[in-house]
Order: structure tokens, then C-alpha cells, then sequence
């Protein structure tokens, strides 16, 4: 099956946990924001939100198209992927425990999304900086250390063993915990300087997803855009702790 | 199957999708904070949050026990019970199309609980009244329109009729719509009532699920908690429009 991917083409964002996923997977996509091909690019993007014509609209990217099948919602986007490429159990238990997990980071990563935008997301960090202080405040000394303490045991407590979040062996979840890592180092590089060593087993999950061949073939690659200012993960020194 | 619900007992909050879900399907269920059996109560709830030794500890609650499984996160319940109880389409595309929608609406009730609580979950309402202020204006002026706005668009593009989000029966988003409108009419009844003429369609919807038998039958009983100034919709008139 081939895959047309719609997300925004200049930043990592929520659609970077489906292109892991997606590269881990081996399955072919086209990242259509970022393609020159006719009919493709920003506007392809913008006529799919905007289009009445869909029996179910998204509200907002990523968008996968699959076929005839259009999924948005990014840990949609991932449970379908997940069950179609190896990247989660087959079993009713493991697949819900997987998605679970995975909505627990999606969590974490709208609470990342407001250290910068704590009063309103249509605005500039620049207009809310004060509140985003304090908001930033309060993610590193209690919500990151929440979140960070709770999956550190969610590896910790799997009984298949201290490799992956659920099971034996890799799921979407996992790719999920290793971008969370990449973002909120660079983000928060002193934030996460501090707490790191207190949580081995998430920066060991994070080291095995990115020794895996495709993973590290695609973070090498110009797919792989960098972390910039306008995605969800900014690295705003006053944000961070020194 | 005979359920447990684990959740905090003074307030609907999150655990109310869960309840709703559980009441129209008909399904036996203890909700055992609230409980006063032997075992039952709140020490219960906090036994299980904090219990080393389950394989997938939850993150939080609501949390729900179904024989030897135990789920967590509110949309990854509403999918199993959506599955068990006739309330989700068996089929991969609808089912997935019910997921992506639950999604969408916890979204949106997450940013009905940052209104009052824009910098710090941790921290009281008083201690962010000004940066609540602003977070709502925004919310009203903007994120409560778009999210209903979407809604509404939903229900009007399903090809089979105006009566549900998805499909041409009621599913587990259509109680959770139910249950976002039940709250936003208790926290701004200002804004509500200047944007309910807009969208009729989600009026309607809200209605049909509030004249369901057993719905019905559940919101006359002392089961139904009534909302206060401890849960996620909360009636401050400072953040609402007069």
C-alpha cells in the first residue's frame, strides 16, 4: 500500500510521529506539503481541510490517506499503521494497551505545545511570553518529571523485559517515547541534562530506536527537517533551565 | 461482563464520558471510588494508581477493570466498550472514524480545563485568575467556535443523515458530543447561548441523546453527579460573556 501523507511542510510537528513510523514501517509515502509533483504541495494540503465534500472531515493534520481510507488524528494515524505493519499486537489487549501509551504522549506533547503557547494558540509566542515563563516553569519541575517518572516505570514494570514500553518488541508507542526525547532535548536541553540520569531505561529506549537501520537512515536524510522555532518543540532558552 | 470503574468520586470530569458510555450500553458497573463496599472507596482507586507490580501501570484515572484487563485513558475505554456494546461500527474505517472523532472532542475538553487552569494543573484557580481571563477570552473568541463549527460539519457531512456524528446509529462520540455540550452550558452559558443558534445541528444531536431511555433514566439518578467548581466544566462568570 502506498501513502499520501498531509501535514504542514516546514515543520516536524504531530506529523513526525507518523513519518517514524511510517520510515520504521518501510512503506512507501508521498509527504505531500513537501512534494513538487503536480497537484501536490501546501495547496493539495489546504483544498483536503477545507474540502465539504468529505464523508468525515479532518479538523486538523496530519492527514493519512490510505487508499480510499482518509485518517486523521495522529495516534489514528499510528494504531491503523501499527495494525497494518508490525507496529503493534494483533490482540485486542496489546492493541489497546499500545494505543493507550501512545495517547499518554500525546498528552505530554500538547503540554509542551503550551510552555510556549499558554494562552492561546493563534497568537505569538511573543504576545504571552510572561504566562509562558511560568507555565514552563511549572512543566519542568512537576509535569516532565511526571511524565518522564511514569514511563521510566512503564519500561521498568513491562514483564517482557526492560527493552520496549509493551511486549517484546517494537511498537508505534516506542517510536512515539524516542521523539518525545528528541524534542524535549532540544528544547530543554538543561531541563533534560538534569533529569536524564535519573530515568536509564528512557534514554536506552531512546538510543535502540535510534540505532534501528531505517531510523537512523532517515535521520540522516533530507526527509528528516530539523527542529526549528515554529513547531512544537522551541527551544526558547528562558524557557529552559541553564 | 461486569465492570469497575476506578475514578475520583466528586467529580464528572473524564470519568463521565466512561459513565455514559457504561449507561446506554446497559452494562453492570461499580464505580468504585464512590462504592462503600469492603475494599472499595477512594483507598482503592489510590491502591491502584500507585501499584508497582501491574504490568501497564495507568497514568491516570479514569481507569476501568473488565475481567483480567485494565484500561486506561478515556478514549482507549470508550473504543473497548465502544466494541463490546454495539456502540462503535465493527468495520475498520468506521471504527477508526469514531476513534479520530473521540479524539478531536478530548482535545477540546482539555482546553475547557486550561481556561481555568492555564499555567499550572497543580496550582489553583487563584492562583492564575489573570492568565485565566485572557486563555478563556481566547477560547471563546476562537477555539469554542472552531471546535463547534467542526462539529456541526461533522454530522452535516455524514452521508447517512444529520442525526449522529458517524454513521447512521449512535456511537460513544455521539455521547461524549452529549456530554461537551452538557459542560460548556454549565461553564459558559454566555458564550453557549450566543453561539447555540449557529449550530443547530449539535442542538438537535444533544437532544436526541439526552431523550435516550436509559441516558434519561441516568441523569434523574443519583449516579449523575452534578458538575461543580472541582471538576474539568467549571462556572466561573469572570471567564464567561454575559
Amino acid at each position: 500500500m502506498s501513502y499520501q501523507l498531509y501535514y504542514w511542510p516546514s515543520i516536524q510537528g504531530r506529523g513526525e510521529f507518523v513519518r517514524l513510523a511510517l520510515e520504521e514501517a518501510g512503506a512507501p509515502y508521498v509527504d505531500v506539503a513537501r512534494s513538487d509533483a503536480p497537484g501536490a504541495g501546501v495547496p493539495a494540503l489546504m483544498r483536503l481541510l477545507e474540502s465539504t465534500e468529505l464523508p468525515l472531515p479532518p479538523f486538523a493534520p496530519p492527514v493519512l490517506r490510505a487508499e480510499t481510507l482518509l485518517i486523521s488524528q495522529t495516534a489514528t494515524i499510528l494504531e491503523f499503521i501499527g495494525a497494518h505493519h508490525g507496529l503493534a499486537p494483533q490482540e485486542e489487549a496489546g492493541r489497546l494497551a499500545v494505543q493507550q501509551l501512545q495517547l499518554t504522549l500525546a498528552d505530554w506533547l500538547a503540554e509542551v505545545h503550551d510552555t510556549h503557547h499558554p494562552i492561546a494558540s493563534g497568537q505569538y509566542y511573543e504576545e504571552q511570553k510572561p504566562e509562558a515563563r511560568r507555565r514552563a516553569q511549572d512543566f519542568r519541575a512537576h509535569r516532565l518529571p511526571k511524565y518522564l517518572g511514569y514511563f521510566e516505570r512503564v519500561i521498568h514494570q513491562n514483564p517482557a523485559g526492560e527493552r520496549y514500553l509493551y511486549g517484546g518488541s517494537l511498537t508505534y508507542a516506542d517510536l512515539s517515547l524516542f521523539q518525545m526525547v528528541e524534542g524535549l532535548r532540544y528544547a530543554f536541553p538543561g531541563a533534560m541534562a538534569q533529569l536524564e540520569p535519573g530515568h536509564p531505561r528512557i534514554v536506552r529506549a531512546h538510543a535502540h530506536v535510534r540505532e534501528r537501520p531505517r531510523i537512523a537512515a532517515y535521520l540522516a536524510s533530507p526527509r528528516r527537517l530539523k527542529f526549528n522555532a515554529q513547531g512544537i518543540f522551541r527551544h526558547y532558552p528562558q524557557l529552559d533551565t541553564g
